[in-house]
């Protein structure tokens, strides 16, 4: 580590707020602030549920578990392409430049929008996972020195925006600037960066910078007391933030304040429109549905399940279980995608999926993953285990190209490049998509193993090595060795430093209807789809599991109540949702679009092959179908009596979705419709 | 005539605009002004195509219509209830205030969007149009007062807008206000209610505003030539206005302003998305598509029309019929809606025809309808008027309830009533629909009939009585007595005032696949769909002929590009087209939405009666169906291998989709899936 450096105290605000300690929908009074991070900045995970009451699970550092597997190249590209890139880019698009004019160092105008200081934190905490898996020293200094950069710019009391200032500085937290403005949305994303960053080096500069604004100008100003100015949180960040800011100091005026947040001001007026758009401003647990800006709502759920997670608010584990229904059953994408409409960036009516127009925003996809990691921590059930993978493979690995360098915003399940829509991209002014991939790749190690007082998790199916222990301490490694998500056979090696009673949980993929588990060559009963199988026995060190899942590709149908996938299937191979993408189609290489293609849904005879030279290694499937002759000049509606023309047989190729649109543009689709038997 | 006004002549200016002459686009130089309405005011059609040397056929007058069938009730709805309230409304809104204000006469604020002085002009042309129709002095005194209260805040230069006034007039005409500002579209509807209030009543008091707006204000300060600011539509509309101020006044500067206008003037750079978005600023016949808000899409094509019209410009030919194939054969709704997307409501892709998300503006479905009657004008071919019919008997005529209370912005083509969506509403702040549906079923009577040097047009069905004559100034009477749209049979009595030979044109509509046509009992040969028969013969006074007309309900598929569409049916009968309601199925009278519900196709038994007391009296379809049993819990997405659960058969019941969601709140659906056989 090249930067001791010093660690900083802020003397707390003491003000009046904390003295009345009246709260709307927090549970308890406002206490004394503590402004010091905790000392043990090592080994920290994504989320320290270490000392959170109501986690039933609790994470593993990131730097416990070493990927080598399927994610392991794209976890490369991350930080070798995608961080340096996206690191290029935000400098030449001026969002440092808008920190060094406030210096004086810069005479470049403001530029980009005004949550453009949150693009730069957001590739911060990228760097700062990263690190957490092992040392880089480029991009810590690089990163470091954009810290020092950044803290150069907090005004003395506490207040750090580089967008509201001059001109724009008598906005600031005025009622439209909180709905709108991103204040506090930028300094949720400084904290997370912070966090991690101290997780991953013990540097407390940025996470000073994030405690004072809070200490200094947040509270003392603004929160449910008289005098103090109420705060709507406009894009929900800000509360997920301050609970793991609260996780990281213990001090419990930040959890108010997010209970305080999550609850919503009554002073203020917020238009009804606003209301379901920003998801947030009225108590979360009045909430009954999923609506408004996607990411905005998936970020509320976060925050919500990070609030459950501290203070078992049952009201909140209500509220959360709702949303997870209507979710799960009604709201996302097969891909894991959420948010249907462009017009918005939101949700859409239940059942409101479309396929070329999803919408499907890669920020939205994170943000249910994030969600479900949440809701997993609190419950241990592996239906939410089933929607990170659904999601991760699937919609959110989707959102970034193979060569790490063009991201998606949208990602659609549908595409006709004829509409001249160009999906992957290097940059987009509102750039909050590109590093929160990165960020998510980099914190992936984090995701795949949980502890409890039971024993040990095992969430997600890569090869990787664990290095960690378990809740009593005993030192655990843990070794997975598969060519997962390719084949279904997963062979675990258990080591324990001593012969330790504890229970191995399982997930078994809610896919994978015909499951075996053997535990030192014995098999054990038990396995149930979408559900975690405890192995509870004495371990010794060496012990084995073999698991073996099924992966025969499966054909789904989406529930008839999403009208656009009637009389469609859309095909999956263990966690992977597979696309036709036109230049792949033998039989139609100059398709426009993939409309004349029908799947054959009587006999299931889909082969799969791993075609190791292609996108970097995929499967490829082959599904018997027929193609018909459509022109685009046939008529727009014609009597159904009209004999259609007769299909050709052909063999439909599909790849996996999140490898699309990383060749020539060419047309894609997910779901395919059936042939008429 | 009550209201014999002086008419006033106003001098026009004779700027260096109109020496220089140059002009972009247009194919002639600025000629002299000349600043009044010709004399014969009476007996003008909705488009005075009587001296347009490049119409092929020539409008009727409104007035020489009578229309005793279908739209009969229809109309003295519009008149008795819709255009009365909608003047309630419209004052209600401080539309009329907006004018008072500025004479000192209110106090109240400017209320409305910037466009809101449109939404009186629309009005008020909706009542010149029932004037035509017949005297209502009661209507004609409100009218005749409001057009007092409008022209009053004319300004000495000529402008007249009461949003660019006060503290907004220094934004007038600049750049940014003329693409988003509506000046011009307010004065294009300005010119529209004008000419026709002057057609029927030969008050040109509003007409004279907008002569002195556009030869006071517009022509010697805006325009191509040096020193002039450049003109950019924004919303078209004033380019077709301009066209009929110049049909009817005769003097050609409005016609080269129009041409210069379609042309855009390359002097000022605008946006690539706003130049889709607008549909305006570049070359007309430079388009290729369809594409950008959908009414503003529409309009200018209309305008564009009308300017081929009138210089017989082949370029413009040209580009209309590429924009009407990609219409008909990639945008369009099957009920004459057009515009997909909520989005900039506007064009998506092609083939992007959502159903529930449809946005199918009211609007937008009547510019549709008026691009295509002055495409036939242009042409004579029915392929226009199929497309005229559609719009107006499903698209257009869903857009008012049948109380004429009620209006439509969006048309969608399903609806879930849990969405909480209210389709129907008797005011939006937007208000142009309204006001533009009354306006339309106003001038109905001027759709039916055209004259041309052969004979006449016979394009719409419905019991009427035309009195009116023969280019050949051959006086000329003819009835229809039809139960059209309900039964096929069209009985026609032709009255010529003495036997003379012409050609009777009549349209075979393009769903008729079986016709029948008999002039006094004897049967004519050669009708086919999507064609005009040429009858020409002697024709002597009580000829008639029998028309018949095939109305099996016939079940249509869309494109299989239309991808929502894929493994759906939609019922049309004659020109109908039906849709299903929740509350009219009796197997499922809960049912909060139809997915459950599958028509069979294998066979088509579709049955039709007449209900005279349902909804008006309305032809009710039932067609052999079968419904699952899904819940809202199902899954979202599950294998294909399941075993679905057999449905039970029923009846689908269907209604016109016109005359939905005038019940109580309930589902419905235009696309009706598939049984899988």
């Amino acid at each position: 580590m090249n930067f001791p450096l010093s660690r900083r105290r802020f003397l707390a605000t003491t003000s009046a707020v904390a003295a009345s300690g009246t709260l709307l929908g927090a549970t308890r009074a406002l206490a004394a602030p503590a402004t010091e991070p905790t000392p043990d900045w090592q080994n920290k995970p994504v989320l320290d549920l270490s000392q959170s009451p109501h986690a039933k699970l609790r994470q593993v550092p990131v730097s416990a578990v070493t990927v080598t597997g399927f994610w392991a190249p794209r976890r490369s590209t991350n930080v070798h392409a995608s961080i340096p890139s996206m690191h290029d880019e935000l400098l030449a698009h001026g969002r440092l430049d808008n920190f060094l004019r406030l210096q004086g160092r810069s005479t470049a105008p403001q530029r980009g929008p005004l949550y453009s200081d949150s693009d730069l934190y957001k590739w911060a905490e990228s760097v700062a996972f990263a690190l957490q898996s092992g040392p880089n020293p480029g991009l810590r200094q690089t990163t470091s020195a954009m810290i020092r950069d950044i803290v150069a710019v907090q005004e003395p009391s506490g207040y750090l925006n580089t967008y509201f200032v001059e001109g724009h500085k008598s906005e600031r937290m005025l009622q439209h600037t909180q709905e709108v403005g991103h204040e506090l949305y930028c300094i949720g994303h400084l904290l997370q960066a912070a966090i991690a960053f101290y997780r991953a080096t013990g540097d407390p500069t940025l996470l000073n910078a994030g405690i004072r604004f809070v200490d200094t100008y947040l509270l003392p100003n603004f929160g449910p007391n008289p005098g103090q100015t109420p705060i709507i949180a406009g894009h929900p960040e800000i509360e997920m933030s301050l609970i793991e800011l609260y996780r990281t100091t213990r001090n419990p005026r930040y959890l108010d304040l997010a209970g305080y947040i999550l609850h919503g001001d009554p002073r203020w007026t917020i238009k009804p429109s606003a209301i379901v758009y920003m998801y947030c401003g009225i108590p979360f647990t009045s909430r009954t549905k999923l609506e408004g800006h996607a990411v905005r709502c998936m970020y509320a759920c976060c925050g919500a399940t990070d609030y459950f997670l501290e203070t078992g608010d049952p009201a909140y584990w209500t509220t959360l279980n709702n949303l997870w229904h209507d979710l799960s059953e009604h709201q996302m994408y097969i891909t894991g995608g959420v948010g249907a409409r462009a017009e918005g960036e939101a949700f859409g009516n239940p059942y409101e999926l479309p396929n070329a127009r999803a919408y499907g925003e890669s920020c939205a996809a994170i943000g249910n993953m994030m969600w479900n990691a949440r809701m997993l921590a609190a419950s241990g059930e592996a239906r939410f285990t089933d929607v990170i993978e659904r999601a991760l493979y699937n919609g959110i690995n989707s959102g970034m190209s193979l060569d790490g360098k063009l991201y998606c915003y949208r990602n659609p399940l549908a595409f006709d490049p004829t509409t001249g829509d160009v999906i992957r991209n290097t940059w987009y002014d509102t750039t909050c998509c590109p590093p929160n991939l990165e960020r998510t790749l980099a914190s992936l190690p984090g995701y795949v193993y949980s502890t409890s007082k039971e024993g040990l998790y095992v969430h997600l199916y890569d090869s990787n090595q664990l290095d960690w222990h378990l809740e009593d301490g005993t030192p655990l490694k843990l070794t997975q060795q598969t060519q997962y998500p390719w084949q279904g056979n997963v062979h675990l090696t258990v080591t324990p430093a001593r012969a330790t009673e504890f229970t191995l949980f399982l997930r078994i993929p809610g896919w994978s209807q015909s499951n075996t588990v053997t535990v030192n060559g014995q098999p054990t009963a038990g396995a149930q789809p979408g559900q975690y199988l405890p192995v509870r026995r004495q371990w010794h060190p060496g012990d084995t599991v073999e698991l073996a899942f099924d992966m025969t590709p499966q054909l789904l149908r989406a529930n008839p109540a999403v009208t656009e996938d009637i009389g469609k299937v859309a095909i999956q191979r263990g966690p992977i949702v597979f696309c036709m993408e036109g230049l792949d189609q033998q039989a139609h290489p100059a398709a426009i679009n993939l409309a004349a293609f029908r799947a054959h849904t009587s006999t299931q005879t889909t082969t799969a092959r791993f075609d190791p030279n292609l996108l970097n290694g995929v499967i490829v499937l082959e599904h018997p179908g027929s193609i018909s002759p459509i022109t685009e000049q046939a008529a727009l509606y014609e009597p159904a009596t009209a004999s259609p023309q007769p299909g050709t047989d052909t063999t439909l190729r599909l790849i996996p979705y999140y490898a699309w649109a990383n060749r020539s543009p060419t047309a894609m689709q997910v779901w395919i419709p059936e042939h008429e038997a």
